[in-house]
């Protein structure tokens, strides 16, 4: 007997979702002779294992089964206290009761989008802006509009007449932006927020690189400009490990609980051994020295990947110079199509991301993503000289 | 300065999305001196917390920051390798690029209804059914069309004519299904596969409870009979540990790519370390000996239930007698309403699930599901000789 075929029938929203370039890469990034520039994986030299191995251990011992039993919704309490804490600690006093976990930053993207988006639903955005974003959003068919960005930060005045009004909620990523690299000054910061207030909008505030900074912190969070409109996303990947997948919600109470009844039907809860692992790192005051450490992984890094810029790339390239976070954005002269240079690219063994998927509307060709963020300087050197090279011979060709 | 009030303007579909009411009352059934016959909370003594602790351990030994980094949206190579060949040993030959792992099955029932339900579209369901899938569902905005189940499965000729053709998905679950707690027999598995090859739509088999039999295995896999078209969905709470967020997706190629380009946007990815932990107790063989351990005592509790219903209950109330998971299912007379009877129940410190969420459509106010599977059975007696009482009482009101 020969099995029938079977036609799949998948919903219209399915073709909306673009996948992501760089994931379906990851396997080629995990080949050790490729030099990836293109997946913002964070240093394996900045994940702490031996606490972590400490903190499992010590979890599964002193509270065996209560471990890995179902928990809430909510998430672990020893967790929703450890950001609260820390909120508060930056200036905004925050109650446990403001805080969801969830199952790494973009599961509160996905959450968001199944809360508030809807088909023709006008939603602001960067332009760029993160990739993942877009995918978790367009899922549910809004009405993107876009918002021009520079090196201050977001540019209002690009925004048509009337378009912030009705807008469900306005995309930020404050700091050290993916995949722009710049971080709003507290002037954009402030004007964000009383334009939300004006015309009655929210912001989702994405942060997940803000600890990154190499020389100076940001500015205060978003947040504080507006907290009874402001969903604020943090993410334990880049400060403790992104294999745990664990990230928070810090929202007015009536978000949050908005947020839980949805996250229910979409996993019941995050798993309860990993944040109370996590919870006993983050309250042994881990963070205090371990941040610095990071932070000068990437500081170093992001500074072999500029001088590789500076010293090999042809006229009519330029980059951001980011202070922070994972990666660099390129603009190529407009008759080089990034994607076709990935394909060269990959042949040579170098993996970066174009730019085009990280735009809600109109992508430009020419823009690219460089993360320096997982690999050594020398092979950054080497990564962005044969990059160099192929964008030289797409210019002359 | 005061800070303004916000306005939520929630999606429409929020409101299709019903909160779960056992959920809620979850932080209730940890307090101790409640008898919760409400979630259906695996038994604490069912789960290998040694095991699981000397694979934490290991795996974090052994292969350090590599198990907590980013990993691919399709699982980790051991884990889907253990999935398929389990498959494969209960019958159908299976790859591991038919796998996907997910963070609980939950999630699997999340991806598959933004795969393929959209407002309007026909999606089969048993009646009751599992109200996780529901909340699932529901969010996409399903035409909902049931099929009346008795004590050998469907009874697909109470299905209206037509009401198959152009189905989405009929969403099962053959074994010891929640809420019910009936299994399908081979001859009716048979038959549904049948019927969604002639009226050409998918099956979606949610089996998080098939190994849990007392006394025989049930029939084979509904996926041995249209495998070009099922997606099963299997899980890890309840042979291992539901804290874990563990499930596993088992579809042909074509349904997992569109899966993984969804995940993608929903949570990146399940959980490196907790998978790769997982897979090293699964290739421990551990199995073999722990299933018999939590058969044994399920099959102790759902005795100790049966008892003491069929000692206490007045007449007019039935009940289910599984052969198998977690739940009895009883219907009361038809004056007697569930969600009443749980609000003077809660009051003398016992839980149940009303059975009103468990219906697609047309809910009856004189049904709930019972779970025996982590409460002793000496408390069982006890909180089901309390629900006697006040069903007493309701019934000479």
């Amino acid at each position: 007997m020969t099995t029938p075929e079977a036609t799949l029938h998948p919903a219209a929203r399915t073709f909306r979702v673009k996948g992501s370039r760089v994931r379906s890469l990851l396997k080629a990034t995990q080949r050790p002779d490729f030099i990836s520039l293109g997946g913002g994986m964070p240093a394996p030299a900045a994940f702490p294992v031996a606490e972590l191995r400490a903190a499992f251990d010590a979890e599964l011992a002193e509270n065996g089964a209560a471990a890995v039993q179902y928990s809430t919704t909510e998430g672990e309490p020893a967790l929703r206290e450890w950001v609260a804490e820390r909120e508060t600690a930056n200036g905004l006093p925050t109650d446990p009761n403001q805080v969801l976990i969830v199952s790494g930053s973009q599961q509160a993207l996905d959450l968001i989008a199944k809360a508030f988006v809807e088909p023709g639903a006008p939603v602001l955005v960067e332009s760029p802006t993160y990739l993942g974003a877009l995918q978790a959003f367009s899922a549910f068919g809004p009405d993107y509009r876009v918002v021009a960005t520079d090196d201050e930060g977001f540019r209002p005045e690009t925004v048509a007449a009337g378009a912030l009004d009705g807008a469900r909620f306005m995309y930020v990523m404050p700091n050290f932006q993916n995949p722009g690299g710049r971080t709003l000054t507290e002037a954009c910061r402030r004007d964000i927020a009383a334009r939300a207030r004006s015309a009655d909008f929210w912001l989702v505030e994405d942060d997940p690189y803000g600890e990154l900074w190499y020389r100076t912190p940001p500015p205060p969070s978003l947040r504080m400009w507006a907290p009874e409109r402001t969903i604020r996303l943090g993410s334990l990947s880049k400060i403790l490990a992104p294999g745990l997948r664990l990230g928070y919600v810090v929202a007015p109470p009536q978000a949050i609980d908005l947020l839980v009844r949805l996250k229910q039907g979409t996993d019941l809860q995050t798993g309860t051994l990993t944040q109370r692992a996590a919870a006993r790192v983050m309250r042994s005051g881990l963070l205090d020295e371990h941040l610095p450490r990071i932070r000068a992984i990437y500081a170093t890094q992001c500074a072999a990947m500029l001088e590789a810029l500076e010293s090999c790339m042809p006229d009519g390239v330029t980059w951001t110079r980011p202070d922070g976070g994972m990666f660099v954005w390129v603009t190529l002269p407009e008759r080089v199509d990034a994607n076709e240079l990935l394909t060269s690219a990959v042949e040579r063994g170098v993996i970066f991301a174009p730019g085009d998927g990280f735009y809600a509307i109109d992508p430009p060709a020419n823009t690219l993503r460089l993360s320096f963020s997982n690999v050594p300087p020398e092979r950054i050197r080497i990564g962005v000289g044969i990059l160099s090279e192929l964008i030289r011979a797409a210019i002359e060709r």
